[in-house]
């Protein structure tokens, strides 16, 4: 049937795999897959899956509608870090649901990424200005984890003399204590809590911290001025970490101006539905002089080969997959979708309408207290901007009652509750369609009738604390406040980039397939977009059923017992996993077991995570045919045999290779009394075919970015769940506002799973500042999984194994296909080196990937995990006729390479070198080149009806590490 | 507040306005506007709008929320020509609310339409291949209006020996026998309704009659063999004409094969939502010979000035704007934006794909039939398609009952009931959610436990009008199958084409301002969209309310007591209004009261709508200024004092002017025993400042889809609401299965409004196949009043002659601007008259509207209402920024003309008659024209960093009307 979504999602159909399976000589997928798969990993073909049988796109939006229906949407005044915002729904339209800006991937290759560029250089520029300091990075997974990092820079870039403990105010929110207590203690940092705003400013405590964080203002709602101790921290030498609210921001003296060296926290408000606690951007921005220690990605302005203004990614350098075990952070994507919703929602409204909306949420606020106070309720807060603290009798029953209303209270202890207002209530207070008698009322107030909303004009907070610097001055912030002028900057900015809406982005490791509109649609209905994180379990039931089902489905196709879906990035199910087997072995009394080992070839955040799980790393060789070095591992075990925790392992292999020996290797470190760790970034070359907790995983963690179809947003949103064996489950992450703290259950350790049989819970610290990670794109996964079923998502791993094959079978003899495994058989990606045509041409793998723009391609995966190869991975969702323009493309490009070889070309001038060509560069009277105009921009002739123009040159790196500049450059610079 | 709307929505904001008005020489937008229009029709600055305050887009959202609530989506089972249908997420995410198609124009201008002109004729290849019939249209009103339009092309194409008369078969949807009766009536076509199916094939009725009519399958779902009756009366000379449902062919012999001469029907349930009733595709197809008689527009294949192969609108000569009076039809606007749609569903399923849906739905009406005869019920059918007849008790108790049960069945008469199954339903009840238990037991069948429904493989109509001739062989349908390749194929061809969402639309009458995403957002609601046009009364109370408050706003804001929104075309409107005073003056016993006076500047659409209406045009001069000639207007009136049935004006004139004597001229015609017809085109300049009503209109149509924001859609859909006085109202369109025959009446005779103040009764015949017309995309126009409010409204009229002025002003050194009206002031647009220009240089105006793409722009209205000269609409939405940018170009290009009057650049090899320019016009090694590169596609230096490329050089457009071809090219023809 036409409505089998698995045929809409798999680019090939019977036909074309037909073709492209004899090219290879095999006569069915099934015999391709057995021939390259190891027999010691095959599931059982007996296994039954116990997914649900696959439905049609149409059904599957039923249900979803159905789950959409368990949740109740009440208003939220919840607050702690996630508000109520409007959208513009021109950015709604035109961010969100445009696949234009959803589906890019990060802007590595930054000439194809200048408009996603810019509008994250837009993002740091705000989070810059708002917060008073100097240099913004693009985005942070959370608040909560960014606090964190903001914790770890402090201890590396505090002076020498500092102290060795970090001081936090306990005016925190819940969540992020409980982050900086998890992580804190796996580095062993020692946190000291104190009441900052009523410690004296001479306190020893703060003489003796190589840290300080403050919440600012308060997770009470309290505004006041912390910069005498602050200026106490800092003279010791410690370096001062604040949380703050952007929207105060435009009310209150910034963070920056009040002594503080780094500040955090998230731009949800900016626009971005709290969405059950995510995705949003978090933001860091710290002074100058600390920009090295930022940990994440820094867009930065550098210029392209002509000496034009271009943004690249700066300073990589510090970035985890290049420092590895040195990282001092693990963070490797942001949120960038996210992040540019944020910065759009700055653009719109420019810096009046921001301190508009900023001073009408505090007015609303002092308005409420006004009328709080005039029917009876207790306030305790005398200084804040949008929050309130009300002494009740008993805040349980006072938050019960007021859930009745429809009206989310949080309980700060059992005297009191907090309520805190933002941009949607203000406005329903203006409009008179917000409940302030039911609010006073729940709050044991009286009033007679009506009651009065008086909007005065005098802010809460002292004058010395009100905000009188300047923000948002650069003109792009004043340029685009009408909807025709915004949605035109949007799609101008949207040109400028290649996304998956283009053509194939053959990323290897990065699984760039089909994001489907079916898929997206729930992600912005409002019963999953309009949630708190914090919303009672009554509240939440469709998500938490949603999350329920599968977190079951994802054990069930990876032989795990159990998985979390909290963390918010790979990165962090990496962390969650190594922490939950650290928390393991303590359990055991085995505290010496901290030696992790790691392949080679690992991916550089392996490291990362375990250095910050509180691991230390011995590196396990790799043959010459990209294996695990089977003696090596043996030899490693025996050296460490006491201290072993674990192995971390990717399969198929960093190298796009089914490991012959995997199960050797797992028995090998199990026997040592170490666990498996197994990387799921190459998922997608199993799923359907072999299980990891089949042969040996203890835990992993997955990509629903890459395997299940979560849109990469230009550099994020991810999701990264950790799936585990039972034994690990108490160490999972767990969260202290969690609605449910236990999961599914499902009973994999027979290797043969039956589909949930109990719940089991999770008892470790959080990873993520929400309980549930970023649930509102969980149903884009879902859908996928719902739609596919077991068979579908075996018949997708197919296809991407033989597209890879075929690729490599097309390609081999231009290019060498660096590993091989059993059969000669690559899983889903295959390595293309590129160094013998260096050597012979001089043409690099940098040439080759830039001059795939000027054929209409994003590059492959360039030098990773090889220098100078590319690793191309076509995913099952590209049909034969991309996959053969893919291969035309790189064939021309070796012909091309050969004739600068030949001498037709000279070395410094040939279309490769001068990769990728602009319009501008091709429409000009003087052409000084060796090949002509037309062999620059359309060296193939279908390019001519559909051509991707690069809008810069080729971007010079070295100039902006060189030339660090991180915020929009003055419009001139485009003159 | 920076969330009031018509912040968002007007593009200059104060500081820009006010340096516009300094550079005008005026102090305020009042002082302005005052300075323009004419005292004698100033609406009383006391007069209060009845129009409520205006609300935030959050707010509109709220009560549009309300409204949906208010509505209720019960399974349809109704038929008649609306079905359900599974539009595919990746159309409707990627075209229906994608702003680069809905805010794009009719395709006039070729070379920057390339991309919705191939969605078109994708269109026309797949009606014209599924209907076997060589040439389709690009898309008509809807099924019941494309009948209508068959009648006429019958009477026009019939031989000379034919008959008079038109033979309608009795099996026709009831809502298309109206229309017909309605329309047939005002053009003396005597109808004669025969049972065909029951009917000789030697009946002397089909041997007398110019034409004769089909409905195939029939409203009763019977599928006959209708060829001998079709052979007799193509014998006698007739055309025939079958209404045909798309998706049955797929199984059924097509109309061609057996013998039609034109197909016409709806292409609605090829995956565009049925809308309460609108907007939707209807179709039109015709055999060899009569594709000059095809009413509305025809895509042709041409090609461009270096010969590839582009699209354009072919035979445009047969169009009403050019043929007036002489038109033989009145169809202006198409319905582009859900022919794409429509098209795109062919194009995503394939042949394949669409012959499984088909047969699908057929078989699930056998398996439903089989098992509704084993549980007892009667049914008359025994060959059919989708549609069963059950006999019943009492059908309105059964209809009732169904309706409980929320299944929505059709009373065909008191014992019958109809019942049609589709895409959505076939679906449902394959995955055993279809409550087929419940459809039984209302019509009075039993079934013990859970019914069986078993799907056999035999149809139910005879072998020999099973479908044996392929369609949709061209390999457009069969290459965009994986959601992935038809996601990017529409990218691509949104990326040929220059809408809304790049730059300014300046067209004159046409009025190209923002549709904004918030008016947007309600469209694609499924309580809006899922609903049947003749749904109970009771499941359609929120669409009723909001038509209701609609219809009372535009009364209040033009000054008419009362309007309906049944119209689905400006031109509907016209003819809607037109038909009305026919009424009107017959109902008074004025038979001979059809001469209709028009000024010879009026748009050719007036004299094409006042000939279908039954009236006879007399040409009223206009003067040297644009304006009617009042002496030659009185003389016209004196000459046809007593067949005087109306006037027909546009106020402000076509020309751009607010005539003065506009008062002076009603009053002349209504002295007369005349009506007065406003033409609402240019109402974008007149809202908030002057009423039609109030000075002397009777009666008007708007365009929706100018003033009030509902976007062109490519070409289409349009809504053209008629406002009348109360005199009128018995006159207006009513229609037989309309929920409710009354609407909203406002009090403003007395020029004064204190809004609805009751209901009044339309009694006319239908103009539109459905009786609402098109209300899914009525809550644009909803959101855009209640959003702007009556301040809101007239700021924008303020800003839009702000705008026009500013341009002319600024123009007006370098093209003479060509009439003025007080004050030497424009209206909300001016023309530029180039012909000086062209005696000058020699350089077109069709060069400087092409060498405005080269520009950035799409080109102005060319040549209406004046030969050679540019009329420019820049509406208020436009900021200053691109109303200078516009400017700019306009002043180069005319130094660019002085530059080929100068002799630097020859008259044959400039820039300008080179227009436009590719990218791979200058991508080349040879460049032998008089200009550099740079100066042909480069003129100005923004565009380096934001420019357009048009996908074809300039289009041929004698050759494409020379060769005509209307179908997709093969593909070779690209290569």
């Amino acid at each position: 049937m036409s409505d089998q979504f698995q045929t809409r999602h798999i680019g090939t159909d019977g036909d074309a795999q037909r073709s492209m399976l004899s090219a290879l000589g095999y006569d069915s997928v099934e015999a391709l897959v057995s021939a390259a798969v190891p027999d010691t990993i095959r599931t059982a073909p007996g296994r039954v899956s116990a997914l649900p049988a696959p439905i049609s796109e149409r059904a599957a939006l039923r249900e979803l509608r159905a789950l959409a229906a368990r949740n109740t949407v009440n208003r939220s005044l919840i607050g702690l870090g996630y508000y109520g915002t409007i959208t513009p729904a021109v950015i709604k339209r035109n961010v969100l649901e445009n696949p234009g800006w959803y589906t890019a991937y990060t802007p590595y290759q930054p000439e194809i990424s200048q408009g996603r560029l810019e509008a994250l250089i837009n993002f740091q520029t705000m989070v810059s200005d708002l917060t008073g300091l100097d240099t913004a990075n693009a985005s942070m997974l959370d608040e909560g984890t960014a606090v964190v990092e903001g914790m770890l820079l402090a201890r590396r870039a505090s002076k020498a003399a500092a102290g060795s403990t970090f001081v936090v105010d306990a005016d925190t929110f819940p969540q992020t204590l409980a982050l900086l207590r998890n992580r804190a203690e796996a580095v062993g940092i020692e946190l000291v809590v104190l009441d900052l705003a009523s410690t004296p400013a001479d306190a020893a405590e703060l003489q003796e911290a190589f840290g300080l964080f403050v919440q600012y203002p308060g997770a009470s709602g309290r505004v006041w001025d912390p910069s005498a101790v602050i200026a106490t921290a800092k003279a010791a030498g410690a370096v001062v970490v604040a949380a703050a609210d952007l929207l105060a921001l435009t009310q209150l003296t910034s963070p920056g101006e009040l002594g503080a060296d780094v500040a955090v926290g998230t731009s949800q408000r900016f626009g971005v539905p709290m969405g059950f606690g995510g995705p949003h951007a978090g933001y860091m921005a710290v002074r100058k002089g600390l920009e090295r220690q930022l940990p994440g990605r820094l867009v930065g302005v550098s210029q392209d080969a002509i000496g034009k203004p271009a943004y690249r990614l700066t300073l990589q350098t510090r970035e985890q997959h290049i420092r590895r075990e040195k990282a001092t952070s693990n963070i490797c994507t942001a949120q960038v979708l996210l992040a540019v919703m944020a910065a759009m929602y700055a653009v719109y409204h420019g810096p009046s309408g921001l301190r508009a909306i900023g001073r009408h949420v505090h007015l609303s606020t002092v308005a409420v207290a006004d009328a709080l106070r005039a029917a009876g309720v207790e306030l305790r807060s005398r200084s804040y901007f949008d929050t309130l603290l009300a002494e009740v009798d008993d805040a349980a029953t006072v938050v019960a009652r007021a859930h009745e209303r429809g009206l989310l209270l949080h309980a700060v202890d059992a005297g009191l509750v907090s309520l805190s207002l933002d941009e949607e209530t203000a406005a329903d207070l203006r409009d008179g369609v917000f409940p302030l008698g039911d609010l006073i009322e729940v709050l044991g107030g009286t009033v007679d009738g009506e009651p009065e909303l008086v909007f005065g004009s005098e802010p809460s907070f002292e004058a010395s604390l009100a905000r009188t610097s300047d923000f948002l001055t650069h003109p792009v912030f004043s340029t685009h406040h009408s909807e025709t002028a915004m949605m035109r900057y949007l799609r101008q900015l949207q040109d400028r980039d290649y996304a998956l809406d283009r053509g194939m982005i053959p990323l290897g490791s990065c699984t760039m397939k089909l994001n489907a509109a079916t898929e997206m649609e729930a992600v912005t209905w409002p019963e999953f977009a309009a949630l708190h994180p914090f919303a009672p379990a009554a509240d939440v039931a469709g998500s938490l059923e949603l999350i329920d089902q599968l977190e079951g489905w994802l054990a069930d196709v990876t032989g795990y017992d159990t998985v979390s879906l909290q963390p918010n990035a790979g990165s962090q199910g990496e962390l969650a996993g190594l922490l939950a087997i650290r928390g393991y072995h303590r359990s055991r009394g085995d505290l010496q077991r901290t030696v992790c080992l790691i392949p080679q070839s690992a991916h550089g955040t392996n490291a990362a995570s375990a250095v910050l799980a509180g691991m230390s790393v011995v590196v396990v060789a790799t043959d010459e045919l990209g294996n695990v070095d089977l003696d090596d591992l043996r030899a490693k075990i025996a050296a460490n045999a006491d201290t072993l925790a674990a192995l971390m392992i990717t399969y198929p292999s960093t190298h796009g290779v089914y490991e012959h020996e995997v199960v050797a290797i797992t028995s090998a470190v199990h026997e040592a009394g170490g666990q498996v760790y197994v990387d799921g970034a190459n998922l997608n070359a199993l799923l359907g075919y072999a299980r990891f907790g089949d042969f040996g995983g203890d835990v992993s963690h997955l990509n629903l970015h890459k395997t299940f179809c979560i849109p990469h947003g230009g550099g994020g949103p991810g999701v990264g769940p950790v799936a585990a064996k039972a034994h690990l489950a108490p160490f999972l992450p767990g969260h202290p506002l969690a609605q449910d703290a236990t999961h599914v259950l499902v009973a994999n350790g027979s290797g043969h799973s039956d589909g949930p049989v109990g719940r089991i819970k999770h008892g470790g610290g959080p990873v993520s500042a929400a309980p549930y990670g970023s649930p509102s794109i969980l149903p884009i996964s879902w859908a996928y999984v719902r739609m596919m079923g077991a068979q579908g998502l075996a018949d997708a791993t197919g296809a991407a194994v033989l597209a890879a094959n075929y690729v490599a079978a097309k390609l081999r003899e231009h290019f060498p296909v660096l590993y091989a495994g059993d059969n000669g058989l690559v899983a889903h990606e295959c390595i293309l080196d590129v160094r013998p045509l260096t050597e012979a041409t001089g043409v690099t793998v940098d040439d080759v990937a830039k001059r795939l723009i000027d054929y209409g391609f994003h590059a492959p995966t360039m030098s990773f995990p090889v220098a100078g190869t590319l690793m191309v991975e076509p995913t099952e969702s590209e049909d034969l006729a991309e996959l053969d323009r893919f291969v035309t493309a790189m064939i021309a490009i070796k012909a091309e390479a050969d004739a600068v070889a030949a001498g037709d070309w000279p070395a410094d001038d040939n279309p490769l070198r001068n990769a990728p060509h602009t319009a501008e560069s091709v429409a000009t009277s003087t052409w000084d080149h060796a090949y002509t105009r037309e062999q620059a921009v359309y060296p193939v002739p279908t390019l001519v009806r559909n051509k991707y123009w690069p809008p810069v040159r080729r971007i010079d790196q070295a100039y902006g590490d060189r030339n660090l500049f991180c915020a929009c450059p003055p419009p001139e610079a485009f003159a």
